[in-house]
């Protein structure tokens, strides 16, 4: 047998998983069996932590007892707001979570694995990153650093944390749905990365950190914040034309938030952010202007690509919501990360409660076979 | 088809190197097709360095200037050490290692990579690595934190960093050994969680936080402590036999330091640091200890597993070498850390350079095909 290499381990099935299914020819994403469109529909973000980490919808008083637990975690210690407040105010805000995590993962001396215990740090953590997030944004903001002001729900409580002034209640509902379409996406490369850390059986915050790390790369999480300064480059519906064709057409530029490794019709998420956008752009003349130049880019980008089964994805609209929701152009990945964190740990547990085993793939040796050591004075 | 799990990789090819190559049946191990036996006999870690990033060894002129390079970027900013001054010493060292390359994570904001400039940066990191971990070591010990003298090599800057007198040039010589020889090794968990990370683009600080990130897991970077702690709770040579056959015959517990996804045989490295520990017991009482006792369990346990293809590996014997250069029986981690820095970067340069794709592997579905949503009051 001559080796092959599995390149980007796209044909390689590194686990099983009860946690999402996605049928990238049909355009269907389910958590757990339900479909997105329902779970945003009728769901909450705290439904949907407590679905990804028990396996099922809460009662009630689930529900109650999964945000009372949450609503101990959601401030950070002192430390930690000060270590962050140290960071330069330009600093990249995902390498600013990765310190935030590896301070919790310094804390983390022997952590042992266990399936009950898992789950509450699994809540912790979550519910850690709610003030995590939300302080990032006020250092880059030039905001002092604060405790959060727990509100009923974590979109509320979240929004609160990192605007200064009270938070329409349609913002809520959509910050509370953005939360649900990011919080898993089966194995992408962060999840992926998050995994091979814990099948070592590492702490749960030093998977988190392999999963930021992962997300922090343009062609991973910086997708949705790169789509939109496309928008933000094409300024006005009236150049999308002209851009498409110099950049995309005749440069042959990657078009972000468009084209993905198991999607080859629009990614359900897509029509969802879409519809936001749309929601938001009626009260927003900012927020319109990227909605109009988005919907002609897309027609331009469908029409050209979707026979090589190339459409938008998630990140193509996503970043329009959060500027709607009055986010800096840099939030879009932050954002994702915020609620992608539970699906993150809710794989690595999956992983290491089921499936444990080291992940160590090889490499095959393709340089010099053998050579002899050569003194520095000869070479 | 049937999709099958490729269980922790272990079949599954992820790149090509040229950089290193292990022969596990006979127990070979090659940098670049350099015998890991010559380098330690005759290279130094400099020259190992400056083999993985350029691909050959220096001609005295590219080592002075390689040299040269380095010395500009022992010291780290007075920023990173006040952050890591901050951490209790109690940390977990590999966790405040996490914190340290997230901090120079946070500082890269839309890395480009380009190879020149990589490779000038990969330096640049592999010589900051010396006063991160020399200077976790002295907050652990409680000592203040402070700068490097630059002394003539790697090895002797990082050892007078750590400790405040004078090394004995054996101890230097053997630290440099043992730099080289835990400078790469393949793919295993941590170079493939730095590889996962890289293959989205992400700058090398952030690859670099993803292996630290799986290297602080029980399963791959704690082996050598483990196995370490394993000769102090057996404390005397003459309770090997019954420490053997209470916890590894009856209770089954895993031998640390023992057995490897690769090798079938003796770690070559194993036996280069048996040496080093026997050379150093013949000058330490407490080394003697510790080497008697390791080298009559390494007797015990290859007459029961070898025929299972289970010997000692590389971490069996370098935590008593570590110990016997004065080094807390916490550091073996970070100090495997402090040489596989070359290697992860080495490969992820190789990585983006050559082979450049997202890893993006699949998971394959088991969970409930579908379900409808039901509203909070019926469940």
């Amino acid at each position: 047998m001559v080796a092959e290499i599995s390149k980007g381990l796209e044909d390689v099935f590194i686990k099983t998983t009860t946690l999402t299914n996605i049928d990238g020819i049909k355009g269907i994403l389910r958590y757990r069996g339900y479909d997105i469109n329902d779970l945003v529909e009728h769901g909450t973000y705290e439904e949907v932590i407590y679905l990804m980490i028990y396996g099922s919808l809460p009662t009630k008083e689930q529900l109650n007892t999964l945000k009372e637990k949450m609503k101990k975690h959601y401030n950070i210690s002192s430390d930690l707001l000060n270590i962050l407040a140290k960071l330069p105010k330009n600093a990249d805000a995902i390498g600013m979570l990765e310190v935030a995590f590896s301070v919790l993962a310094s804390g983390e001396v022997d952590y042992k694995w266990k399936p009950d215990a898992d789950k509450e740090k699994a809540i912790e953590l979550i519910a850690k990153s709610l003030s995590i997030v939300a302080n990032i944004y006020r250092i880059k903001e030039g905001l002092p650093v604060k405790n959060a002001v727990i509100k009923e729900s974590y979109a509320e409580t979240f929004l609160n944390v990192c605007f200064d002034k009270p938070v329409p209640k349609e913002f809520v509902n959509v910050m509370d749905k953005a939360l649900i379409l990011y919080a898993d996406h089966e194995v992408p490369a962060s999840t992926t990365a998050a995994l091979v850390v814990s099948s070592t059986l590492t702490d749960m915050a030093s998977s988190i950190v392999a999963g930021l790390a992962a997300l922090k790369g343009p062609l991973h999480g910086g997708a949705a914040e790169a789509a939109f300064k496309q928008f933000i480059d094409i300024g006005n519906v009236n150049n999308v034309d002209s851009w498409f064709n110099k950049h995309v057409l005749e440069n042959k530029e990657r078009l972000m938030g468009f084209g993905h490794r198991v999607y080859k019709t629009t990614d359900p998420r897509s029509k969802i952010f879409k519809r936001f956008s749309e929601t938001f752009s009626k009260y927003n003349k900012e927020v319109d202007r990227y909605y109009q130049i988005a919907s002609k880019l897309e027609n331009l980008a469908t029409n050209e690509f979707s026979h090589k089964g190339i459409f938008a994805n998630t990140d193509f609209y996503s970043g329009i919501v959060y500027y709607g929701l009055g986010f800096a152009p840099y939030m879009p990945t932050p954002l994702f990360a915020l609620s992608r964190v539970t699906g993150w740990l809710a794989h690595v547990m999956e992983y290491v409660e089921e499936q444990e085993r080291i992940i160590r793939p090889r490499a095959i040796y393709v340089g010099i076979d053998r050579r002899d050591y050569v003194p520095i004075d000869k070479r």
